[in-house]
């Protein structure tokens, strides 16, 4: 390999605290605030952030990918979700930094129970959104102390080496990609903006304004976003504020009949500009930063909070980005196949950090790989059961037989993005093992087959992905399934298969399709393919329905599956879904990976007599 | 029968209008208002009202158990949900009075469109909630307009024979039924109010009125309650504010040691010393009216708009009220079976009403029947698909061979409520009627055999009962299944099985499971039966799991079940049922009925070979 990896495995961690948070806290002092707030987001509330955003890592050593840290004089915590409850205690100086679970104790009521009544803290309003800014409001009036808003982060005054803006190439999105011109994008989007009575629109989601302008850019790791805003006034030009510099002259181009192109740093009196004469300004309640609502308002305009319009318009793909997401995974299915081939070759030396290697190398072989769409998890053994497991040097480990190996990956091609997950028995299953791959496999088999009707959301759906696991006591922590743009972030929403999916599912939606089963110091599973909302007429029937398609094309590990516990319509499903994959990957593989394959998708043998299961 | 039944079948419609909604606005002219808005309500916002609250179907003849009138000068709209969009515009005079479907307009849409500036709308705080007056209140105000709390209800001025108040009879309800001593509610709900720092809890709901000091009462038709208020101090004696003067002396004694009774006419003076002192008062969001926060705000009180905290101890009963409601299923098994049996040997003269009489006449000969729980649902052909059919002596038909019958019941005993549906072939059926009747009832056995953990909603299950229909591309358009009280309210809160159920489920919430299919103009089918929410020891399993115990007893009409439709565990849930039944109830049958009862419940035959299904 002579290309550099999009992944790399060296720990993120440094346990910071005393001396970093003691450096902070003389800051605040000089400023007159008695307590900071660190939450890791950027001015964009983006999952991912750029390096120089990355202040709660730089201050505490967690590098988690959702938290808040707060910073009192004598006292400090960092609030962390279930999935890093775990890692925030092993990251952070917990002499000086407690590390708080959500949901015990959120922000606001951590503030409300420290700050003392007369203290002043502070907080960054570009890093909070309204809602955010009400919450922590609410909290300090209840402890009788002030909330001030910053207009320098006291964090980068002591961050000495703190990185500079990003400033990755910006590009045009072709539009046999794309599908629809910006401009026609922008029609609709004003078709909203009127019928909300709104003047203009700030685009401050990264991902919207990329699918506006059909534009990718490089800022931040895994996801093709250029950082910056736009305002989509309701008559007249677009402008947009791009924090990199680096845009390509097809992209100028492309933008000239319909956006003016400004840098970042103009965006502010840009928007004050617009909000004159009380003009009503739609900021999106998800992403836009309180400071935007202030900038709003100190200009004398009206900040209208509400959905961005546009984050439910680029949810439903059309044609052309179906057509390549299509290709992306007949792509992304050629190269898991070769590594699930190359994975039952190996020998007992296999590290999950070489597997990781492997993949990716598969994958950039089939060309148009542009990223992985987020850091690969590979997990053996009771790694697997780590839900949000990244392997590093100092955690990886041999896959030994007797052990599962769950891998979830995903890649950005330039015309799609993917997201899959297998789960390999490494030598002999146990019988636990195989009851417990065949219950998450018959829940995934439960979504792909779903026919329901137009209007369902998908909260109602997401116990079919359950049922079987809880008819043995059994079930999993997280979500069923997320949303995926095109060529985009690998997390899209609204659409979702969870219990908090109120999100009608409409035709032209891909979701993730990832039930799965985690047990402890043991072994995880997790079975994932893409899913496609589609239309379906069913004969006889009365209502407009809607199923699944589903996209990712590449064999489940069969000898984990327990025939007897399947349906008929079951194993007809997963011998359809076998013999698609054949059809499909076949011509692309090499001879070896075909016999593989081959092997790989025989149709599930019929029960054995007198072993049928409950 | 010698006896008066509970359920009569004259039409209560009277098509009004014109003269009456002449006189409104006459009266509205001479105390300055433009307009009046008249929903069905009463001062509790109760599903079933006392006969001097019908002010809405008075005025209009609308008669529906939802709705809202708006009379303006020259324009009035009658607002409906769903269920009424047919029979409303059949009910009123539609040259004076609008009907709108509330799925296009809701009423503040309503009056934000057709209200004009500088007008004065006038509405009754007894009849509104808070949050429903802020809703007008936004609209009024869009519209440039005023809106204005009455002191009297103008309806009440020009209604010349309007009833009195309700003075049903108060009686106690006796501890080996209710299961736990009012003191000892008062003990919980106190715990709740110190929790959330509230002085006091006003108690609106007429149900929990009646749990809490453990009452039943006979102000409303089929649900025995007696219509008043109560106030509960976090620390001294409760107050009880009844409509009826009619107190039994048991009832009187029992409440001596921990409340004081009043005439409901000393209620708001009450309610004004309770609140001076800026005490923290907690009324219930959802049932109280917006007078109770006038008042409370007028003495000086801070209103705390809540839950009712009684709302969610009332929904899980305790052994006694389950002991209860199982002997009444038992009771209600008996007649509804002899009533099944009695249908079936019926020639063609047998009319819907006829049918609803034998129902209660079966009902009233097992003793302790205090009411009907609703005016029975008789649906013979296409009266079946009409969701919310009540026979009148205009629409009552005879059942004819080749349709289904629909019969939905229920009763009020003294140890417990009852709610079931059956649908019944009327000679032979035809392979579509019996395709439908089979996927209703694998929906309903979908529901009954679920397994689920503990925290699972019912939004999270409502699939359950609709995938076989989607499967046809067919759904049904009401929730699967509501609460049910003790000896209460057969429509009880906050547990429901529908896309609204965000309630997690818990032992000992009883509720309906009632999937449906209805073809309009054709015929309607729908299987009930109430269960009640019990853990379930799983072996081998990891969580604490939940699961379903059918309380109802009558056999479903297996003439209608296409055996090659069900599963085998489908089949063995129907058999397991029907042989329960079976031995439930046969030792209290008559000779004739328990001979067809051993019939109607035989095993469902095993599938005919080749004739399998999908």
């Amino acid at each position: 390999m002579n290309r550099a990896r999009f992944q790399t495995f060296d720990d993120p961690s440094h346990r910071q605290g005393a001396a970093r948070i003691r450096a902070l806290r003389d800051a605040l002092r000089t400023v007159g605030l008695d307590g900071f707030v660190v939450p890791r987001a950027d001015e964009h509330q983006s999952e991912y952030v750029p390096p120089q955003a990355e202040r709660l890592a730089w201050l505490t050593g967690f590098t988690g990918s959702a938290g808040t840290a707060v910073i009192l004089a004598q006292e400090a915590a960092l609030v962390v979700d279930g999935r890093y409850t775990l890692q925030a205690p092993a990251q952070v100086d917990t002499a000086v930094i407690t590390p708080v679970p959500l949901a015990e104790t959120s922000v606001a009521a951590w503030v409300g129970a420290h700050l003392r009544a007369g203290e002043v803290l502070g907080y960054d309003p570009w890093l909070h959104t309204p809602d955010g800014v009400a919450r922590l409001e609410r909290a300090v009036a209840k402890a009788g102390a002030t909330l001030r808003a910053v207009t320098e982060n006291p964090v980068d005054a002591v961050w000495s080496d703190r990185p500079g803006p990003p400033a990755g190439a910006v590009v045009a999105h072709p539009l046999e990609l794309a599908g629809e011109a910006a401009v026609d994008k922008l029609a609709r989007v004003r078709t909203a903006l009127a019928e909300a009575g709104d003047a203009a629109l700030v685009i401050s989601d990264p991902h919207n304004l990329a699918w506006t302008f059909n534009l990718r850019g490089g800022d931040v790791a895994h996801t093709p976003l250029a950082l910056g805003y736009a305002i989509v006034p309701c008559e007249g030009r677009a402008a947009l504020y791009l924090t990199s510099p680096k845009l390509s002259p097809d992209l100028r181009a492309a933008l000239a009949p319909h956006a003016d192109l400004h840098p970042r740093s103009a965006f502010e009196d840009g928007l004050a500009a617009r909000a004159e004469g009380a003009a009503r300004i739609r900021l999106d309640a998800a992403t836009a930063a309180f400071a935007l609502k202030l900038r709003v308002e100190a200009a004398g305009g009206v900040a209208d909070l509400g959905p961005d319009p546009i984050t439910a318009l680029k949810a439903v793909k059309n044609a052309a980005e179906i057509a390549g997401t299509r290709a992306a995974h007949h792509r992304d299915g050629v190269a898991v196949t070769r590594f699930l081939a190359w994975l039952d070759a190996q020998g007992e030396t296999l590290t999950e950090i070489a597997a990781v290697e492997a993949l990716e190398d598969f994958r950039a072989a089939g060309g148009l790989l542009r990223d992985v769409s987020f850091p690969t998890i590979s997990g053996s053994g009771p790694n697997g059961a780590i839900v949000h497991y990244r392997v590093t040097r100092e955690t990886d480990r041999h896959i030994q037989p007797g052990e599962l190996f769950l891998v979830d990956s995903g890649a950005q091609y330039a015309d799609g993005t993917t997201d899959i997950t297998r789960t390999v028995a490494i030598g002999a299953a146990t019988d636990e093992q195989r009851d417990r791959f065949t219950r998450v496999l018959k829940g995934h088999i439960g979504i792909a087959r779903a026919v329901f009707p137009k209007g369902t959301t998908g909260a109602q759906i997401d116990s079919l992905a359950r049922l079987p696991l809880w008819e043995a006591g059994l079930d999993f922590d997280h979500g069923t399934g997320h949303g995926v743009g095109a060529f985009l972030s690998v997390h899209e929403g609204p659409q979702r298969i969870a219990k908090t999916g109120t999100v009608a599912l409409e035709p032209g939606m891909i979701l993730s399709n990832e039930p799965g089963y985690y047990k402890t110091g043991g072994y995880g599973i997790r079975l994932e393919n893409l899913v496609l909302v589609e239309a379906r007429a069913i004969p006889g029937g009365e209502r407009p329905m809607l199923g699944f398609e589903t996209l990712t094309l590449a064999p489940f590990d069969r000898r984990l599956i327990r025939a007897d516990l399947l349906t008929p319509e079951e194993t007809a499903w997963i011998d359809d879904y076998h013999a698609r994959v054949r059809t499909a990957l076949a011509a692309d593989l090499d001879a070896v990976t075909r016999a593989w394959l081959e092997q790989a998708t025989r149709p599930i043998a019929a029960p054995t007599e007198g072993a049928s299961g409950a």
